[in-house]
């Protein structure tokens, strides 16, 4: 079976097309500029080390499909026959409240995303447009939506509940929802086959332009950085992470903005960017900057490094000891600086960085130290192919 | 020399007279209900083990004071021949922004407190009235107010920084402020005493009626729980704690109601009380409830014990693993139940509470099992006697 996995942006759409029984990537690829008016689009895609591109013209996101599936039915360069070998349509969807897991796209979905919009702002109005086009352009096609916070229903009530009336928790579903769920899940997947156990406690750092931990016991998720919305938790790019929301009346008032105006900040001039004083949301900037004795840069670092142990400490708390401590994401696969700064000091607890092979490690591997008790890894996330094995178990049961 | 310490509420005035050649409480006592129209207060005063009390009515905090003097003073039952023998008069008042430390009130700490007053709205406004009142009927006595924030001017700047755009920090004082600062430097101290060392790495845990974990590296803290108000952090009796502020706008969406009006529920109808359903505030009640199967009672418990342990595992880290582990206010000297559910599944990090002990302790000691490498300590608080020693310190320098 082969299974379609979509990422949709404003204007974007990428995809992975996956056969299921060898669970191997057949092609990826990505169309730009969608409905960008008097924009021609790249779309592209990559089969096998075959690349090909294309330049057109793309209106909606329904016309970025059917370019992808023209792709890859290709009589010389394609990788499937026919549109009908693909079987679904997978999609790594953000938030639907308590539609959570994974399921057919439906209108009760789609009305439910579009209504927590102001929740996932940037992500849930693409998606319900582009699914909505899809419904309509291929009828006969499954979508299948795996929502980000499937993986964290199992978060304990203790670990998940806001100190909010509890009416709220209720009637508006204010709770700690946690998203970033397909990754956390591989993660816990691929630890368990590489360490041979299904018992293990694993905190896994997803560190990347979104960042979040998940302290997970038996490949369960116990408790989860991100909160009601993905903007709280670890600080991340640009996106302020943990605050208090006692500070708002006094920050309206001594700068006379909105509170729309507040949050759309606190989300978009945040985290990184904001404490490095606006030079960069990109960790690679910022190691460099601080490197030249940039004070702003220095910041950034230090408070994220500070905010990824303080989890690190609570979550060993939350499981009762942890047997490995995962890196994941573009900064948790490729920062041997960041992952130096969150290990050390953590002797106390039995875990100890090898930092030789922490220096040039980039790939699937182990960074522990010989006499260290926990076990410290790199482990490329594959949000898309847990994904694709949702969508395919939905479509089979 | 002899100061008085001044505990204000809106409508009270709470006291303790130090000596502080020997450190000894000579006297305290309270007055009700004040500028109440048409109420009589009881002005009750306990000088070693004579208490009087006499009924009348007290119009404001001014002349609260001069009852409370009289008292003292009186030639049978008081304890200090003149009033000139009060050195000063110590208050520990919560915030004033970067007007932190110890410091004499005057004019400008004011004018400070009131503008700040939307932090710490339970506090400022009764401090600033009644220290108004006080100056201009006592010119002569040293008014000093020991601020809440200052024993954590020394939490380092990665765990004091909220990922805000930097200017925030600059222009508004954005920033983890800490609270309690009078309870966590004496059970530093007292701690260091107790154990002899003064290099501890300890997490005093104030839990009371308001809550707060500090981390403290040789009597210096390090990190806290509160933030830039008293409202964040772990679920207060009544008050919210760590909250996602990217909720807020669902909220007045789906509910109807104001900003403030949301802000105010959290800070009023939150905490144990609103996670139990609106059952009560007071883990007393919470525990004999829960004992009785009631299911908001056991959730308001539990998500309590789950916020305590989230910190001290995170301070595990913060500090690098630990020395000690100190429970003081209200609950930490009363509740096993709290105490013993917050230390179960710590042996990981060398710390085993003696369940034994744990079940009849109150006072001053030691918790810790005979394998336990962290110690375990009740230590009651005194604030009153911290901001005596500074009041004292700051007249004298």
């Amino acid at each position: 079976m082969k299974i379609l996995v979509a990422n949709l942006g404003s204007t974007s759409f990428k995809y992975r097309l996956f056969d299921m029984e060898t669970e191997t990537q057949l092609a990826r690829g990505g169309i730009d500029r969608i409905g960008q008016p008097g924009a021609e689009s790249s779309c592209s895609v990559e089969i096998g080390s075959h690349k090909s591109e294309r330049t057109q013209v793309v209106p909606d996101h329904a016309s970025a499909v059917q370019i992808c599936l023209e792709q890859l039915t290709d009589s010389e360069t394609g990788c499937i026959s026919s549109v009908e070998e693909v079987a679904a349509i997978g999609f790594k969807a953000v938030f639907a409240g308590k539609l959570s897991g994974v399921r057919k796209v439906d209108n009760e979905l789609l009305e439910m995303m579009d209504e927590l919009s102001d929740v996932a702002p940037a992500h849930n109005p693409p998606y319900v447009k582009a699914m909505r086009e899809l419904q309509a352009a291929f009828p006969e096609m499954p979508l299948v939506a795996a929502l980000e916070t499937g993986f964290h229903e199992s978060i304990p009530q203790a670990n998940r509940l806001y100190a909010v009336p509890f009416e709220w928790q209720e009637k508006y579903s204010i709770q700690r929802w946690g998203f970033h769920g397909a990754s956390h899940r591989f993660i816990g997947q691929r630890t368990a086959e590489l360490l041979g156990r299904d018992d293990l406690k694993i905190v896994s750092c997803h560190l990347g332009g979104s960042s979040s931990l998940c302290a997970q016991k038996g490949g369960q998720s116990m408790a989860t950085t991100m909160g009601m919305t993905p903007q709280t938790g670890l600080p991340q790019n640009n996106r302020v992470g943990d605050f208090d929301p006692f500070a708002l009346p006094l920050l309206m008032r001594k700068s006379g903005k909105s509170l729309e105006e507040l949050l759309s900040e606190l989300g978009k001039s945040g985290g990184l960017l904001g404490l490095s004083g606006g030079l960069s949301s990109d960790i690679r900037d910022l190691e460099e900057a601080a490197g030249n004795n940039h004070e702003g840069a220095q910041r950034a670092l230090d408070v994220y490094v500070a905010n990824i142990r303080h989890y690190i400490g609570a979550y060993m708390a939350v499981l009762e000891g942890i047997d490995a401590l995962v890196f994941t994401g573009g900064i948790g696969e490729n920062s041997q600086y960041i992952r130096q700064h969150v290990c050390a000091g953590f002797d106390w607890a039995g875990l100890k960085l090898d930092e030789s092979i922490n220096q040039t490690a980039r790939d699937e591997g182990s960074l522990t130290a010989a006499e260290s008790k926990v076990q410290i890894w790199i482990v490329p996330t594959n949000e898309e192919l847990v994904v694709a094995r949702q969508t395919e178990s939905l479509i089979t049961k």
